[in-house]
């Protein structure tokens, strides 16, 4: 008999760890059950799949079950696995209405995680949606196609809100983006690089109103009509909750299977459970934090997929450990780019840290270029060592991705000084002679 | 008497180094001595004004001998330093036709480096030109303004060569690229990267002759028509030398100041040459490569203010190390961006390291954004322990940059594997899940 690996979720967790583990070992028996229609999905371009960047799905679809069936991947959608028989190294699992046992030889739980629906009264209206699946990317387009919405509320200013925001907008419906705290982003930016967030809201014509909480909602005739806040009533022929997700573990909590920080699945580095034989990967696990050593929940396509590759090498003989992650996020509102990596001040503070941080506005290259734009680039830095322990970067195009490097240096575990020595790349399109990182780490290592 | 610094000349390297010393320790007496008009200007933005990017010299000039005064620094223009007596600690300046001897305590030598004009027969010929100085670069729009050149040759498929033949065809001039090497950038890319910028530099029109070698000059009137090559003769109203460019060594030589690899000067990792109290920073100074340990030449603004920078705080009271470069340098031809850093598979050879390599091309972001372009990134790492050594990058906007990833990487020396598990930032309008340079990385570990 073949060795079987059953994986729980076909999203980009668990197929990475199938075609990893397929790939380098073609003798293992892979089955992945996925209680959805599609499997390996970019969940994170729906908001431009809404906002008609992209016209249809199937450049969302990274790899349809008939191309896994190809690899050799038995891949079933529409089956639900409903529990986890660890004792016996089984699952039940039901499809088309009947239910059967499948047998393991190692389990890999990949089953994401679901958004955060309050209890609010009216959620359940027609037009208030979440963003999640490409089905509610489809149905959130369709409402928009067919009902013609003129306003919309966000609730939640994470990535997701600011996105949906700014996709909403170019349909050219009036939108508010609700915040619970008072800056957008709070758990990404500090609230002085969040007030620039908020300038790129405003510049595209996005209502802001922060400290500002959901109350309930307005229906008319089963469909929303207005969201009631503390503040006063938002006219909204269309909502998006964008509130964050939540691991879905309670099969795994069910089965016994230890649960860590917020509620993911614990793991150790080499994304084993606690439970022999069973396997963790993706939203609905826990990973570390690179800088604190601390178990973390990120739910981000990007570690979903390192922690798949890594499982999937390691079901297939391997014994590769996952380093961990530092929390580095990109987004953009209109042409502004807003990225992220490592501790935020508040971070470090709750790791027992001291820091000083800097804050330096310079330019994405040479000012004489007619596309040159505003950069602010926010560092990090432990006090007396100078370790570099994270940034946060606001600016025009261009500006972004500069946080690789700065993620780069904080994993190498660099100094502000050596951020400075580092030889990046210099031409007047593209940069002035010290890159805006360098400025604002020279800024920096004269406050350590 | 005050600590006296003679700095001799006044652009990137030395002025950093004056600024950054006088701003640490107010007390210094800081002199500098500059045989040209201007000092401390951005070299590498001449193409862009001879382009008209820029349409005036003010944004070229980063601060004023007048800006670097108000800062108390003493800084001589039209002073040419023509003997070093380094026994009593003193240099003689001619300024005005008068000579004196300036004492010094410590000195810096900064005097750049000149271009490389070979001996060909009417290489003086008016409408022949190098790109320098702020002067020639005055020199050569003005020549396109009152001569208006219908044709242009670039001698040398170097960066220079490059951004001058994307600025003299954006003129109209129909410019032909001359290389004596069997590809474009010799020195900085392998043949099968420089294929990619030969297609860039034909998308813009510009012809390039590969194997191709300058005998002479067609002179009529005292003026440049045609360039006579191995090949052919080109007709040229306008030819410009791209031909790289040699440390400005002679005044060291001639004092005794030991000399290193291409004639640069010896410095050690605090920029001391082996002359007491004599420094040097810059393009006529010699840097040691990251990578190899070795001594090695690079002209380039980075090095300079990065020499600069540390030789100030040394003169100061520092005793910081310059750590070294990793030869990293970006351009464009047109949308096409072109980044390197580290060890071509050549540089390896010679520093008798084995290597493997992947050359992958990808995309920038995801497919369906309607300014996705192509990527092709080349990774360099040594057998057996998979130690990054280099990169080489080639695709459109938003390609070049990061190489400043990978030079990181490099630098902090981590395996291809550290690269693959970087937490970098991804979201669809900035890149794919995996980064280019992961995409890369996944390839080259399977070969190691």
């Amino acid at each position: 008999m073949p060795h079987r690996i059953v994986i729980i979720g076909g999203d980009g967790a668990g197929m990475s760890a199938a075609s990893q583990a397929k790939r380098r070992d073609p003798s293992l028996d892979i089955v992945a059950f996925e209680q959805g229609p599609v499997v390996s999905y970019s969940a994170c371009s729906i908001p431009y799949y809404v906002g008609r960047v992209v016209d249809t799905m199937e450049p969302l679809i990274a790899r349809t079950p008939e191309a896994f069936r190809q690899m050799g991947i038995d891949v079933r959608t529409g089956h639900e696995v409903q529990l986890i028989d660890r004792v016996n190294q089984r699952i039940q699992v039901q499809a088309a209405g009947t239910r059967r046992w499948e047998p393991y030889d190692d389990l890999v739980l990949a089953t994401g995680a679901s958004p955060i629906i309050p209890p609010w009264p009216g959620v359940d209206a027609d037009g208030v949606f979440v963003v999640k699946t490409l089905e509610d990317g489809r149905r959130i387009r369709q409402y928009i196609e067919t009902r013609h919405p003129r306003t919309a509320v966000v609730v939640g200013g994470g990535y997701i809100g600011l996105e949906m925001a700014e996709n909403l907008q170019a349909w050219g419906i009036q939108t508010t983006l609700l915040e619970q705290q008072a800056q957008v982003m709070p758990t990404f930016l500090d609230a002085d690089m969040a007030s620039l967030v908020n300038q790129a809201l405003t510049a595209l014509a996005v209502t802001v109103s922060l400290n500002d909480e959901v109350l309930g909602f307005q229906i008319t005739q089963g469909r929303v009509r207005a969201v009631q806040t503390r503040h006063q009533e938002w006219p909204a022929d269309l909502v998006i909750l964008g509130l964050g997700v939540r691991p879905q573990s309670a099969l795994a909590r069910e089965a016994g299977i230890p649960l860590g920080i917020k509620d993911a699945v614990r793991v150790n580095p080499y994304l084993k459970t606690q439970v022999p034989h069973v396997w963790a990967v993706g939203d609905v696990a826990e990973t570390r934090h690179l800088v604190t050593g601390k178990p973390i929940y990120i739910a981000l396509a990007t570690v979903a997929n390192k922690q798949g590759r890594i499982a999937g090498l390691n079901l297939s003989g391997s014994t590769l450990t996952f380093s961990g992650v530092l929390g580095t996020a990109i987004t953009r509102v209109g042409p502004t780019e807003i990225a992220r990596t490592g501790l935020t001040p508040a971070d470090a503070e709750a790791a027992d840290l001291a820091v000083r941080t800097t804050r330096v506005e310079t330019e994405t290259k040479l000012g004489y270029f007619p596309d040159v734009s505003t950069i602010t680039v926010k560092l990090v830095a432990e006090t007396g060592t100078g370790r570099l322990l994270g940034a946060q970067i606001v600016g025009g195009p261009g500006s972004g991705k500069r946080i690789d490097t700065i993620a780069a240096a904080v994993t190498a575990r660099m100094t502000v000084t050596d951020l400075i020595d580092l030889d990046l790349a210099y031409a007047p399109p593209f940069s002035d002679v010290w890159d805006p990182v360098q400025v604002a780490a020279r800024t920096l290592v004269s406050k350590i």
